[in-house]
């Protein structure tokens, strides 16, 4: 491997003491027009790769990151990724072999417009061609192979690098077995392109900018710093800036600086810009900004699905609730197309208040850094999956349903064997446990809840997480065996609209659902005058029940009738004996379980 | 009137060929320090004041806005605010006298930066003092007294508009009889500002910006462009960006313009930063936009309540759904401080995808307009009201209840004589007009749906536009001698919360609702095992009903009880007969309303 100081480019920002240097040879023909001869690429890696050559894990780092994402040694400066990467962290440098590399188009060592134009002996500046994402992944991919790797166990990455991750996951899917997209969609809003914009016009429009031909002169400092000033917004949130700057809005920190300090926020913002033009070149964020702004996967669900169609790996989706710039509706149109093609994927819409730069930060990333240390270490293929080693991660109660375990027994007799199993309303993924263990597959997992999500990913789970109400549309027709409704029902608005999708989504859907019509409950609320209550998930009052519906089983046999949904077999039993009911059972059941599927018309 | 043309400063964008130009010879001493010795003030006016005086409308305009709101005649160009005023429009030029004048540090004809400083003998340029719109508001003033009138029917405005309006009612609350504020709030986010202090930075980093002495050369015409491009990106909403942009996000308008247009929006922003420079002074774009920025009626209730307490007007907020410059949720937070005073105010927030400048769009002012025309027209001090002329108006139906009157009647029944009253879900108006027309006062509505708060505001009534789960926290305690809560606990997600509140906001609370275990409910769900339905309120399937409470009169007895709510009376009946129910209410009402009052302890 040819190792060579980079001597060609002016230096920004701390010397990468640790990083090495490999220059490519191969001529790059970049996406958009133009070639660049050589690349040199300066890179960081951590750990060892094993003798399988198969615990690669390659992190794609964002706009203004680089290849240091942690310490090589307690006394090198810290990285920007400390909180995940690292010796017995959630990407584990004891386990994985970990590579970062500094993008094409930066100033990092990596082949970038402070690098000598080679066709007339001066930096390219401004005349850097216009380099995409998918031409970064293509300078990755070949200091991958180059270090020997014939395929990732995982690629990583946030923001820009969430980007990168969609393209190696598409354009390279022999070498990637897994994914793992943070803070990331198929395309930047026009909202965040114009932000870019004024950015970018504002480092054209600083008087050093010169046409980009500014490195024997002052650089475009003033413009540089406006652009950072205004991409830093774009990173807080709204909430955010208000809990840091409203207690204090007119008392800046003391700054040293030529912008406007009236306000706290101000000042904020002017050290921010001031600190960030001493360590990135003008030129480079053009063009890493152009990148992200020009990325774009498709505009509906058919142009992604498109796009998306030749990946072939696991993925994990993590977005954050205050993402305002990559927001978590974004993310969840990716793993949208991803289901509808019934590509394994699992989805997690962090609760944060920090904003897009929520993956960087560790009060918002302990959820989402035990998905992804379980997301890497669950996988058959490097090693024996570890979720069964882990029952104490499992830190939120399952359903409220007293008597679970009968009602999956049930559940289970209706099942075909082996089949494939969506399971709408999936909790912590015990029910999905059990069916693995059983040898069913593929499994997927459909949760409401954040901390049911990541328990669900910590056993080793498919799941995404959505609303019953709102997330079904994606899953294709009859691509389940089996789609269940367990014990969910009750807390559904749309009920006939969930039934409907439940027998589009399963060849049979498989539900139960506490009988409200119980004889106890009915005779309750003859005698009392009283909306009935019953241990189990009618124990509540009537003015703080979490219920929405309260279903019978005539009323819910009546409504598959007239939505002409056929009830192939059913179970009704009383759950405190566990005996079956054939008598009556809307008056002597208090739980059915029924198989069912679309009519044919 | 003493006019003179403005020869002193420099133009900007086309002539105002109406406008009158007024000089107060009168020292301004300035809100944050510095003065002015002479203030030239440009205004436009339209219509005529009666004799009483009593007729005249300020406009207040927003930042980049000027006096000529509309055009004088067919000839005239047209003004920003066409919509809303004019003969026949909402603010009818016909009935009321309307004022616009030219702010106080804008670049139209009023004393700003492009004027003339007399200590220096050239223009004022970055040596302006800083004003506040406590200033601009101290300048109106004086030319409203000028003009004869000693109270103004009302002040108007949007944005920096509606800040000045706020200024006004409380620094002038003898001259202001009504305040409409449109898209405004206590005070900018940090957010807000800290876009403001990039483009402000962006501005004084052109290097023509020459400390702002640049009227003899070229404009800083980059920087105020770049600040024009930021600030228009937060008067639009990320949806409707999406929807202008996103289909031909590649496809950028042909624009004339030094400013990249690789982007569709893009070259929108070019087009809006080049046409903006034709118009505005840079100088007075750094002044507005500060004054803007610094303008804060406080940051908690208590500090809204202090700085609104001298208010005495008549109120109106109109918000918009979309709008992140001046959220919906921060116009509520001054409608609760006035609620929390007792003050006459009404709110309605609009659903609309077209962020912060909906206040300027037809398509997003219908309902504006129709509320700005019912609160300027219904008001006893300027004529008859003329709410009853206009029944067609309320086009939204009722409440779903089928015997809505006869539960007025008895709800009428437990009121005491002339009480004052607010009414919780107050629908389109009608029970409050019915207490209007028995001499009950004062009144207030509380609303969650928008068309019925039109509704409201047309029947001439005081309404606020809340969730009743959330919205009652700043209506102080007892501050209603009744409180009513008709045929709404059903639909109540926190009733036992609810409920606390009707009985601390009012020293008499009326509740009425249905009650669920009506004979005939509790036979049918004895006798054919589904959830009871019943005419009315309980018509409605398991699967698909909005109610989300199925109250009883014993349980809602026992719920009082818990609460230490006490039953003060109570009527029960037969709303298909009329008949009152004594013997077992809970068996054979199927309405009850009930009187409560918090028990003492």
């Amino acid at each position: 491997m040819s190792l060579q100081s980079n001597s060609d480019s002016q230096q920004f920002g701390a010397p990468l003491s640790h990083a090495q240097t490999w220059i490519s040879n191969d001529v790059l023909k970049l996406e958009n027009g133009g070639r660049l001869e050589q690349i040199t690429v300066c890179y960081e890696t951590w750990g060892v790769l094993n003798q399988e050559g198969n615990n690669a894990v390659l992190i794609c780092h964002a706009l203004s990151g680089d290849s240091h994402v942690v310490r090589h040694d307690a006394s090198d400066s810290p990285g920007w990724w400390e909180i995940i990467v690292g010796p017995g962290k959630p990407i584990d440098t004891d386990r994985y072999f970990v590579i970062c590399s500094n993008l094409l188009g930066g100033c990092r060592g990596t082949t970038g417009p402070n690098f000598e134009n080679p066709e007339i002996g001066q930096p390219y500046g401004a005349d850097f061609p216009v380099v995409t994402v998918r031409d970064m992944v293509e300078v990755q991919r070949r200091l991958v192979v180059r270090l020997g790797i014939s395929r990732l166990h995982s690629v990583v990455g946030g923001s820009l690098g969430g980007l990168q991750v969609l393209t190696w996951a598409i354009d390279h899917q022999e070498m990637v077995a897994s994914s793992i997209v943070l803070a990331a969609s198929a395309r930047l809003s026009s909202q965040g392109i114009a932000f870019d914009v004024v950015g970018r016009n504002a480092i054209r429009h600083d008087p050093h900018f010169a046409g980009g031909q500014y490195y024997d002169g002052p650089a475009p400092e003033g413009g540089l710093a406006l652009a950072r000033m205004l991409a830093h917004i774009t990173y807080l949130s709204d909430e955010l800036m208000r809990a840091k700057f409203d207690p204090t809005r007119l008392q800046p920190r003391a700054v040293d600086s030529a912008f406007e300090s009236t306000f706290s926020v101000g000042s904020y913002l002017a050290h921010q810009g001031d600190r960030f033009v001493e360590r990135f070149d003008a030129n480079s964020y053009v063009t890493l900004s152009t990148a992200m702004d020009l990325f774009d996967l498709g505009d509906n669900a058919e142009e992604l699905a498109r796009s998306l169609a030749p990946s072939t790996c696991r993925w994990l989706f993590v977005s954050f609730s205050s993402d305002w710039l990559y927001p978590a509706s974004a993310s969840r149109e990716l793993v949208d197309a991803l289901v509808a093609q019934s590509k394994s994927v699992s989805s997690c819409e962090i609760d944060s208040p920090a904003g897009h730069d929520s993956f960087l930060l560790a009060e918002t990333m302990e959820r989402g850094g035990r998905m992804i240390r379980a997301f890497l270490d669950n996988d058959d293929a490097i090693n024996a999956p570890i979720y069964e080693k882990n029952p104490s991660r499992i830190d939120e109660p399952t359903s409220i349903f007293y008597s679970q375990r009968l009602d999956y027994e049930m559940i289970l007799c209706l099942m075909p064997k082996d089949a494939s199993v969506v399971d709408l309303g999936s909790g912590n993924g015990e029910l999905l446990s059990i069916l693995r263990d059983r040898g069913y597959a593929p499994l997927l997992g459909v949760e409401g809840d954040q901390g049911q999500v990541v328990c669900c990913i910590e056993r080793g789970l498919s799941v995404i997480h959505a609303d019953l109400d709102q997330g079904l549309s994606a899953i294709p027709d009859q691509s389940f065996e089996v789609a269940l409704l367990s014990q969910t029902l009750q807390s559904i608005v749309d009920v006939a609209g969930v039934l409907d999708e439940v027998v589009r989504i399963g060849q049979r859907a498989i539900v139960s659902f506490p009988n409200f019509a119980h004889a106890p409950m009915r005779k309750m609320f003859l005698q009392e005058g009283r909306l009935p209550k019953e241990e189990g998930l009618y124990a509540y009052d009537w003015h703080d029940t979490p219920n929405r519906r309260f279903p019978s089983i005539l009323d819910f046999q009546e409504l598959c009738e007239k939505r002409r949904i056929r009830i192939l077999e059913a179970i009704y039993f009383n759950s405190s004996t566990g005996e079956e009911i054939v008598d009556d059972p809307n008056l002597n059941a208090d739980v059915a379980v029924v198989a069912l599927s679309r009519a044919s018309s």
